[in-house]
């Protein structure tokens, strides 16, 4: 993997980011596609959009449809169809906060799958080994993820075992094909992130992702413990906020410095009927919009947006059909595709702030 | 609306119908768009696959969204972003199979919605009207739909009631930008099927469609009623099999001279994991596709085939993903259309017995 910051806007970066199966300017948004599909969407639509790295799970990808399956295929872009860049979430938060958490040893850790209750055993190398093996451009480390809230004992002994099992996630590496990151945790508690960044960087990652947030703080500790982590990361190394967030939050993170976001919001929020627009988030479910043929977004441009109106998608959504799941999905994902090429032109131009203040008077009218 | 027939073979014909909104040639398939959707498509992808005529319904788009919305939008066609043809069942078999049905009196039907019960009532007038109103290409007139099995008394006094209902919507046409098709009905009943034939053909119907088969009947009996009525109806008009069929029955019915079909096995089947394929039917959710990394059909050129496995498909499938629906309707809507195309080309080169052994072959393996 290569990563090269082109401009600095305050402490936002423009960068470029290139692994083994195609490239991505940075700042960069990646679609969730869970169980290695972004829900509602083909390949086909997701990269016209301008996405060229999408985020899977080890977990559930080690569930359904398993190691094997994956490696007889030839791999997860071979499996998928997909054929720019793919990172893998290690698993680690799913096994908190989907399965059922049996036990968490300094090996590793033993859950039940949320399908079917059976038993698994995940190790850090396991974990390494299951990314290289599937063939995924980014790989995370297996981490203890930190809930909220945590006292400083148990965010302090978590934020550790992350760290040794960091170390053995590197000692575990075979090739240079699949990067791996770091991931910092330590709660909220700024003297454990600091050390914790401190512990990392001094091992081999290809870039650094901040965890444990976005799991039920309040924004303020989001960005307080962003703003104070992501500048004490490498500069030469990509910085990734895990789950986050909405249009604010991700333009205060790159403000910070932060580089790559995933988030279910876009999709999950489109199945649900909730829509960003350039006049802020509405709900297509309100009976306001029964009689309303305007376009979703008078200023976007998408697929959605070119070719239905509000009262027909909500039509759609009332009646429970699946083509209301795609036309919302297509907006919404196009709508943070046109977000992220905003805040790069920002950062060239140097307008940064004006674009900020924007999105917050959209977003908290 | 403008039909002709082009060429013939036997009494297969290969025709032209120009409806307000486009053109089609026949016979054609109409994908079911039940509520103003093809389930899981966009129009973009029906009609990149060749689809210029869909088929919606009177029953479901008058409870949801409503004569109102649909004619403030400006009619079907702005309502639903669909720019080609429509044609509209009237809702007479969606009374009879899906609501609850009330009570059947000469001046109509009353029914309870099934989705909240509410009481409504369809008379032969309303449906032309509600056609007329909300624009379509083609209206069907309301019919009693003949259940299977029924005495003669029942589907003599149906077929009766049928005719003079058709009579009570040809007199309440305001509009040739609508036209309007006649239903035969009768049973199983060939003295009641060609008296309806002869009563109706004195109406000036736009095209004439076949009712009542496909209900619960033995293949038989569906395939001697075709090849019994079909030939008798108008030579110079459109004639319509409704709710048919298997890529067997489709042929079948266009060799005793059918030119329109409908049916929602391409798409229900889809999201059941039923895939048609150049080798027969298959079931995607089989153990046996594990780990098959070939294309669902290797003679397939759709989208599906061009770019999954077999393993793939059948991993979004068992997970639940929407993306495995999208991706099998595209397959088998994409077949249904090269089928279509396959026997307008057997026609115009008179190997039409040929492309049938074929199919039989296929398909009774």
């Amino acid at each position: 993997m290569e990563f090269t910051v082109l401009k600095t806007c305050g402490k936002a970066r423009l960068g470029l980011l290139k692994g083994t199966h195609g490239v991505t300017e940075t700042p960069c948004f990646m679609p969730v596609g869970t169980l290695g599909a972004v829900k509602g969407l083909t390949w086909e639509q997701i990269s016209q959009m301008g996405y060229h790295l999408v985020l899977s799970n080890v977990y559930h990808l080690y569930l359904r449809p398993g190691l094997e399956v994956i490696e007889s295929a030839g791999g997860i872009h071979a499996f998928t169809g997909w054929n720019e860049l793919i990172l893998t979430d290690s698993g680690g938060f799913q096994v908190f906060s989907l399965g059922k958490l049996m036990k968490i040893t300094e090996e590793g850790v033993e859950f039940r799958s949320h399908i079917d209750g059976s038993k698994h055993f995940f190790t850090p190398e396991f974990v390494v080994e299951f990314e290289e093996r599937i063939g995924v451009d980014i790989g995370m480390v297996l981490d203890e993820c930190t809930p909220y809230p945590a006292t400083y004992e148990y965010a302090k002994h978590s934020m550790e075992r992350t760290v040794r099992w960091a170390e053995r996630s590197i000692n575990a590496r075979t090739t240079d094909k699949t990067a791996l990151f770091g991931i910092v945790q330590g709660g909220v508690y700024e003297d454990l992130r600091l050390k914790c960044v401190e512990l990392l960087t001094e091992l081999p990652f290809d870039g650094y992702a901040i965890g444990g947030l976005s799991v039920g703080e309040p924004k303020e500790e989001m960005y307080r413990i962003t703003a104070l982590v992501a500048p004490e990361l490498p500069f030469d190394k990509p910085r990734y906020l895990m789950g986050v967030g909405t249009p604010l939050d991700i333009i205060t993170a790159v403000e910070n410095g932060v580089d790559m976001f995933d988030c279910v919001m876009p999709t999950r929020n489109a199945r649900n009927g909730t829509l960003f627009t350039s006049e802020g988030k509405i709900n297509i479910k309100a009976a306001k919009y029964k009689k309303d043929f305007s376009p979703l977004d008078p200023n976007c441009n998408c697929y959605t947006c070119r070719n239905f109106t509000r009262a027909y998608l909500r039509h759609l959504h009332v009646s429970g059909e699946i083509n209301g799941i795609v036309l919302n999905t297509i907006h919404n994902l196009y709508y943070y595709s046109r977000l992220m090429e905003e805040i790069k032109e920002a950062i060239k131009r140097g307008t940064f702030n004006k674009l900020k203040e924007e999105l917050a008077k959209i977003f908290t009218k």
